[in-house]
């Protein structure tokens, strides 16, 4: 997987609690026929071997399709499966030190909650942002307060990186956010609790391709 | 730090949650001071930065007293700190994972909740074995039926591996695990919640040489 290639426009990061009861495998390998060209892991109180089983089948599903497979913030289950790469927040392992034991091929993202984390990120040689959050969101609760489509657009006008947006996008927002400067939305719920989280990563696609345009 | 000559005989195993308020750093050199013969980190619901963080502190105090530092559970802070070694339990990460990871310098401990799980270990590599629980304790709640005495000794019998028992032991029944095999004791709250962290260390490695005669 060459990192220079990635395609960050549609981004699944995964909640188990907002499959609304299915599968977390079918709901990764529907968005992925939906579209989605990235899947992120995030595993918040699992076990260590649970979230490694869970991983280890996921690692299927993504190599099966070819899409990269990123693990959220636990650094030694992306190296027990082999992930793709590591996505880190502020309140993770320090950037350096995911780098040096992963090394130069893995990707790995860092959230950035301002444009001073943004600023002190444009030094590091991270693969993205994930800008988080733009807009509130009820999927995770200890958010810092949301950016707004000005933020991505302040961050875009000083950073050098690929810039991901997360926090309570959806197809109604997505354009905007696009427009004003991400590279890729990031989504939870509005693929996971989708009715058909295949037709809403079409859906998704569709609209960001036409943003891009 | 040599495997081979390594002292499992009074094996700390923190809770932050059993200082009596007290900093869990004092707690430690303390307990060093008093004869901690080896330290594991256990932080079950802090984040991986607040992990990171504490355990490099830990580290400047083993290193300062030449104690190895083990890490329960999360392989990524071990590497991240470049601990001694790592502790995993039944729901960790597989065993064969950690090490091919971790390579064959690193300490590594394998809970062991029966006979089984010990007959099971006898053609891994480990480096010892936690019999746990021994005795039934207020420290762990998701803890297996405990073996007793009779456990230390069954598991003695059938396993080629260094034995350190954990669960509900104090000064009183020290003795009794030693001499029914144990190589060490592993102990949570007789030295976290101890009034002296020192003194109490040095009582339970006395009674433990005492024993071992």
């Amino acid at each position: 997987m060459n990192k220079q290639d990635l395609d960050y426009s549609l981004y699944l990061v995964t909640d188990r609690s907002l499959t609304l009861g299915r599968d977390l495998l079918y709901i990764i390998e529907e968005a992925i026929l939906g579209g989605t060209t990235m899947i992120q892991l995030r595993e918040k109180s699992s076990s260590s071997r649970a979230f490694y089983d869970l991983a280890l089948k996921v690692k299927k599903i993504t190599l099966k399709y070819n899409i990269p497979l990123i693990i959220n913030d636990r650094l030694d289950i992306a190296l027990a499966v082999e992930a793709d790469g590591l996505h880190i927040g502020q309140s993770d392992l320090p950037y350096s030190v995911a780098r040096s034991i992963l090394g130069p091929k893995a990707i790995i993202g860092l959230s950035v909650e301002s444009v001073q984390d943004a600023l002190d990120a444009d030094s590091l040689d991270v693969d993205y942002l994930g800008i988080s959050p733009v807009f509130s969101t009820n999927t995770k609760r200890d958010t810092a307060i949301p950016l707004g489509i000005e933020g991505v657009r302040d961050i875009k006008s000083i950073s050098r990186h690929k810039l991901v947006a997360i926090g309570g996008i959806n197809l109604e927002n997505s354009q905007a956010i696009i427009k004003a400067g991400a590279d890729g939305l990031a989504l939870v719920s509005a693929i996971c609790s989708a009715d058909s989280p295949r037709k809403a990563s079409e859906d998704l696609l569709r609209q960001i391709i036409k943003s891009k345009k």
